[in-house]
């Protein structure tokens, strides 16, 4: 799947007990459901296979650390030699740095041995602000995996180039990894990603990253390594980021938890991105098994007052112990169902997910379901494609250039659209007056909608086969409102018998509808999961985690 | 003082008994102090003369017409009187629109008479959100006047340029007037501002503003057309915007108070200056007469819940009633003085405001005081300028063009600073992440020196002589780091005879200091107030407004 000399070499590295023989490797043609090759291989023990089972999420394992049923150890070690396998398998990884994740995971043994204290608060000596107690719940040996871009000190921070092999290391933690280091992580393994990072798939001269439900599908992206290493079983909770849909893209194409948070709430690395612009703001996340994932893991991040060291956050706490004041009659929540975007209307998996969920809702007594209309989604993607490349791509060609690198397919793609071109200055002002003028529509526009919450598809279909991942609107205009939104298993899966191809005739909405409708094959997503998605207004990031708390009350549906 | 032909056609609309006669002029010299001038005119009644004296403010005018001692026609009447009189000796009106805000103002009086309600509340029927009840205590007719590049419904909207005498009039309220109409504010006026807006002074199209205690002193700018209506008596409160120091220099050139709050905390229009950029935000704040009137104005603007309404906004309530924690010994609060800004060291008169007020807080036991050390102010600063001029002034020099307007000696000298340059989007990207590395620096630096607040000049001295406010480093640094910064008067003025000219020999921190300093001439600016700039961190500037209320407990000095 890549044809680099070089590629994977950092990742190589495993020790000859974790490697995988060629021909364990030929049982898993293109195709294959590959989530129980672990298993298959034998090269975990059952207590590793237990400790790393999907069954299980990150609140789990870290009661388990603390009652001292595991050890960090034990927990690491289980997690890294599943993340070599699903390497192996996925091409999920750009670096793996097991021996050094040991090490960290002794010591926090050692310490809580010694105090009898877990160590979150006293690692937080490291910064200037004291970590309050919270923390000690997220701390004691939680292997967490990060997306490539982001610094960890010691290894080098990259965006799918060849040419990031020639970086030098970070000197230092990026923001991120400092908080989460501080409450008692310990990182193991980076993340593949896309060659620029712009894709919701992940191809790069890492690799091609595969969906462990089908390797022919791809995993999502940009964050694909965060999901496919989660999906296997390799990581409990991964970080990634999230400019178009690179958080929530993965994690439904996946069957995982995730949240794009309202920019500026949580820290990221300035300039970690190959287009260091103002116009369109990123935002890091994590990709995990559970609703609890997410929220313990903002609780912890925004709990450490990251505002106080990062110039750009907003102090803003993590309320989620505030009750929402939902709009609904008798205090229901208001959830609004878009069911497509105006634009493109979803495949029939994805169709028939949101409406078994809808029913579900509309029987259930918490909340009063009504329809949401779209606002300009389509003019919104578009706009936001235009600044994501207000070069029209010439930095992503100079740094492929500089190694003679080959520009991949969907990288040409993103960067030869019809929006993409260079700027003047003066064109960059007119376009954010525009993004201004729109994001001011909008705001009237979901006012008068007077809903808590929107409930829609993460995208037109399920995770699609590798390298066709081309519509980004039903993720990329919540960048553009800057909205947080998550997106979540709903526990069905699609089904060729269920999900049969449109017949009839219809007037198309766009050309990225009649592509996607058309090309539809329902044998091409058996078994793929089936996600939604779930949107508040601005900084109402609580307000979805509580409505996720009460829909996840009817799931996993079927 | 100005020579285009067109210039202040629209607010030479004054009835005659409030034209000036040109013999009353003559009176006033360059050079003289005209505050006693509406006295001396008789045209004012004493009681007209009452309710606009500069020893009230705006609260006391709003207790006095909810108690009936006063009607909002009285009021607008006397601002109305006292503003148009102001126009001809100070140049600081673009509009004037006197009977539209006679009607308004009726109407709030008879809603009063009618209902023995105040009108804010209702108002807000306009707006989708409710006003919260605390509105109705800044309502019923209180005369704002507002800078001409901010929309009032039915009247044009500018930047200083004589093609704006072409532009339509605004169909609607911006945000903030909207906010401001709600709550039950009567608009009379617009106020003048410089030729782009982007300069310490204020000479456009409209005419120079001069300072009232000395027209040969500029009223500071840009939003010095504010300054000076307030300073003369002609408005209780006028709302400005700064994005390199544009409240603070007009309030401190005339002796009142402001408070340029943390971007994205109230609203603003988008695209009302001539630069739209992202790089540099600005912030929209009151110019006023005391410092319980800037936390009613807060309390107002942000009790509304702007971010309801407008996108850009972060939901941060005005937490004033919260108390501080301050972190000096015994909850004192830990204030760092900052003596000069390590680039420009400030003229006599301010060195001995400074002096005097931290002697005075000092001897307070509700304070601790330490040195604040500053920290690479000159590079932020430059940086700055670079940020607010990406196109190299292209865009000004258009629009002068377009009318064949003459480029104004301070538009010439801001535009083409030896940072200001047309940039590539590459180089953009490159100046945004310089600016980015540099605001994390600092905010490490700021963390360092451990304060509650940062007291220090506002500019290097009292208001300049006219043409030559050239450096903006005391204030544009705020924005760079987009820390909220108020000015506020310390009751001292300049004094020949106590700030006399350095004698001595020292080493010139930069070519400014050095003109800077050996320019001084005492005799310039007798009489002038003296103010000084109060600094937190981002976000706190309810902490400022605190920690400004103990500050003036101690004022005025002298």
């Amino acid at each position: 799947m890549d044809d680099w000399p070089q590629s994977r070499s950092a990742t190589r590295a495993f020790r000859p007990s974790l490697r995988l023989a060629t021909s364990f490797l030929a049982n898993y043609p293109p195709g294959s459901d590959v989530r129980s090759a672990v298993e298959a291989s034998g090269l975990l023990s059952a207590k590793e296979m237990e400790i790393t089972a999907l069954t299980s999420d990150a609140t789990a394992i870290l009661e388990r650390i603390k009652g001292k049923e595991l050890t960090a150890v034990e927990v690491v070690t289980a997690f890294g030699k599943r993340a070599a396998m699903g390497h192996q398998l996925l091409s999920c990884l750009t670096d793996f740095f097991f021996e050094e994740a040991l090490v960290r995971a002794k010591d926090l043994d050692d310490y809580y041995e010694r105090t009898g204290e877990l160590v979150g608060p006293l690692h937080g000596q490291l910064i200037a602000v004291s970590m309050p107690a919270m923390l000690t719940s997220f701390s004691e040996g939680l292997p967490i995996s990060i997306k490539d871009h982001m610094d960890v000190a010691g290894h080098k921070s990259g965006c799918g180039f060849s040419a990031d092999t020639a970086s030098t290391p970070a000197s230092k933690h990026g923001s991120m990894a400092q908080v989460l280091y501080d409450a008692g992580a310990v990182f193991y393994c980076k993340t593949n990603l896309p060659q620029s990072v712009m894709h919701l798939e992940t191809y790069s001269f890492w690799g091609q990253v595969v969906n462990p439900y089908n390797t022919k599908l791809t995993a999502g992206g940009s964050s694909g390594g965060c999901s496919a290493l989660v999906a296997f079983g390799g990581s409990p909770l991964s970080i990634g980021s999230d400019i178009g849909g690179s958080l929530r893209s993965p994690a439904a194409a996946c069957g995982l938890w995730t949240l794009k948070p309202t920019t500026l709430r949580v820290p990221r690395d300035a300039g970690s991105s190959p287009n260091p612009e103002d116009s369109i703001v990123e935002s890091w996340g994590p990709i995990c098994r559970s609703l609890r994932d997410i929220d313990r893991w903002f609780s912890v991040v925004i709990g450490s007052k990251p505002w106080l060291r990062e110039h750009d956050l907003v102090p803003i706490p993590w309320q989620i112990s505030t009750p929402t004041k939902w709009s609904g009659t008798e205090g229901r929540i208001r959830l609004g169902v878009m069911w497509h975007d105006g634009a493109v209307l979803p495949q029939p998996p994805i169709r028939r997910a949101l409406k078994a969920l809808v029913d579900e809702l509309t029987k259930n007594s918490a909340f009063e379901v009504v329809e949401y209309v779209p606002f300009k989604h389509f003019e919104a993607s578009e706009l936001a494609h235009e600044l994501y490349f207000v070069d029209g791509g010439a930095h992503i060609r100079a740094i492929a250039a500089g190694t003679g690198e080959r520009i991949l397919p969907l990288t040409e793609w993103v960067i030869t659209r019809p929006t993409v071109k260079d700027h003047t200055i003066h064109e960059l002002w007119d376009l954010n007056l525009r993004r201004e003028a729109l994001r001011a529509e909008y705001l009237e526009h979901y006012n008068s909608q007077n809903v808590d919450v929107v409930l829609c598809p993460v995208g037109p279909g399920p995770a699609p086969p590798l390298g066709t991942s081309k519509y980004w609107g039903y993720t990329s205009v919540w960048n553009f409102v800057d909205y947080p939104a998550a997106a979540f298993p709903t526990g069905l899966y699609a089904d060729p018998l269920l999900d049969v191809k449109d017949t009839g005739v219809r007037t198309w909405m766009s050309d990225a509808d009649e592509k996607i409708s058309t090309g539809y094959e329902p044998m091409d997503f058996a078994g793929a999961p089936l996600c939604l998605q779930l949107v508040s207004r601005r900084f109402a990031d609580e307000t979805v985690v509580q409505g996720l708390y009460k829909i996840a009350k009817v799931l996993p549906l079927g």
